[in-house]
């Protein structure tokens, strides 16, 4: 049994950047080995910066959209490098593979979109202007961790526990975390007693990512599996369950991590109020509804790998994401203010702020 | 990605039997081990049996009563050996430690309590009349399975996919299972177009044995995450969720592996039928509801294993089990017949029958 009580240590702050430029390259935190094993990835070229996306070097809506920046930055830099003058066919050709690098998030494709217009409307030095446009989108998503952060501490009226799945946090963005932001602002205020983290299977973001940033600034973490969540609620019902999103829909359906139509269908059933935390970048208006958004399949072997391989003849369904009707929906918590409950008319009204 | 890609083989149908007596000794499958590693644990004394137990080498209510039983057979003929004709009372506290073993399946009191009033009437050989008992109760097992099988696949009415969670087939009793019997039996009639399992964290008792089970049995089988099942239910829905028990409150609340109580609250929300599948001496009238029934509360370290370890200050919590209030189940299947809706009423007319 020495290997179940194996205790990870706290690791230095200065770890945390789930995505830094530095020295001229894109360097992000390894998701996939964390906490146990600490390691970082550096790109120098956008085919890096795709497979880190692809393979959740890098993952969180947010943090994937800051990346892709970047990686538009070490594109850009190559083609002027290569193309001097006519960069600009080659570097949309670069776009639009980062475009694609994972299809459900809607944060990918919005940074993607801000750095196209970057490009069109570059001088004589691009790849210094792109780099001004990619720090400005990570410097404004920290901005607005802070904002969803205090509107969404402003909903929690009395002291108690919550619930998270996934990982909302400084991790998944590029500053203190949407969800997790909240969480965290409330614990500052004396309004969260205890936080409860789903260890959201297959990629166990709860367990690996959510616990150890909460434990290491010093709030009470208790995970649990996700399956347990109901019962949990049922003898001591936390105040409210708050996750992020990776789009929401125009009718407020919000597609997140599977898991979260689970969690939010049974904190209905317990009365628990459900909080959505995502930045203003996550709404994608151009679609009507959660049904619309195309879910990533990702490989039946991140579920068999657990259980030791797949027995001859049966077959796993791992989808990434799935989709909560808007109507579980208690609050829709962005920079611009909230959305409670989401629907059509709220949320462009947000937009429209 | 080799390790992700690795395919079990099937197994001869020799190996499947969970509780086996063979040449005066107590043949366990290993079942910490399933699928991918084949081993049995042959015990010779009631602590073997006990160790086993715990540590979940043999698991489902069922199983454990009959390898309780056996182990009952065990410990008496150690008693006799070393006290001869005094050999009672040693049985007793025998009995007492056997009882002990896990503290949430009711199964295992009724099986030992069974084994003990055997004792008490035994003749000149009480070891022979304590294996003839214990036989007794693993061959009655064999056959409430086929009753529960029939009663519970006359349920249903159309065909289409079912979904159940963690494992109640061969593996968890000694016969063809209670819920996975009802599946095998539907199979049989042309009601079953597909088995979705929930793999079943922390123990994976879904992924790494039901799957096997029903994969060998060419039935088709796609596993999913536990989080997954509401998203499915409400893409594609089962016509019943089907599970087992391990205890049965007087009222008709359920006590069963974690997971199921989340597992009726979704479907009951996307209008999914709940069906209990388990014998009658998992009814425990003596016990009012399920609020009454202890908890088994097992090593956070089964959840930590899977996240490489647990980060300094962060907590886990590892219920085994969950209570479904009885309102949310529309059949409780037992070899005696149905009570749908369960209640105490139902209930007490079962066991009248």
């Amino acid at each position: 049994m020495t290997e179940r009580k194996k205790t990870i240590a706290p690791l230095d702050p200065s770890d945390v950047h789930a995505v830094t430029w530095r020295d001229g390259r894109l360097d992000l935190l390894d998701q996939r080995r964390l906490p146990g094993d600490v390691r970082r990835v550096v790109c120098e070229d956008a085919d890096a910066v795709i497979h880190c996306i692809r393979d959740m070097v890098v993952r969180g809506a947010p943090a994937i959209g800051i990346a892709a920046a970047y990686g538009a930055v070490l594109a850009a830099r190559l083609r002027v490098a290569s193309h001097g003058r006519d960069w600009l066919a080659g570097y949309h050709l670069d776009l639009a593979r980062l475009r694609e690098a994972r299809p459900t998030a809607v944060n990918l494709a919005w940074a993607v979109d801000r750095m196209r217009a970057a490009g069109e409307q570059a001088g004589d030095d691009p790849v210094s202007e792109l780099l001004d446009e990619a720090r400005r989108i990570h410097a404004e998503d920290i901005e607005m961790n802070i904002a969803i952060s205090r509107h969404g501490a402003d909903l929690i009226d009395t002291p108690g526990s919550v619930i998270t799945h996934c990982n909302a946090g400084a991790l998944a963005t590029g500053g203190l975390g949407t969800a997790l932001g909240v969480i965290r602002e409330a614990w500052r205020r004396g309004l969260v007693t205890r936080v409860w983290v789903d260890e959201t299977r297959p990629w166990l973001q709860g367990s690996r990512l959510t616990a150890w940033e909460l434990a290491r600034d010093g709030i009470p973490v208790t995970v649990i599996t996700d399956s347990a969540a109901a019962q949990m609620m049922r003898r001591d019902p936390p105040t409210w369950a708050i996750v992020g999103a990776d789009r929401v829909a125009a009718n407020g359906d919000v597609v997140n991590k599977i898991g979260t139509y689970s969690l939010a269908v049974v904190a209905r059933h317990h009365g628990v109020r459900f909080m959505v935390a995502a930045p203003s970048s996550t709404l994608d208006v151009a679609t009507a509804s959660g049904d619309g958004v195309v879910i990533e399949q990702r490989d039946p072997g991140e579920i068999w790998e657990a259980a030791g391989g797949a027995p001859a003849g049966a077959e796993a369904d791992n989808p990434a994401f799935d989709v909560t009707p808007a109507g579980l929906v208690d609050a829709l918590v962005t920079e611009r203010g909230v959305a409670s409950p989401p629907g059509r008319a709220a949320i462009e009204a947000l937009l429209a702020r």
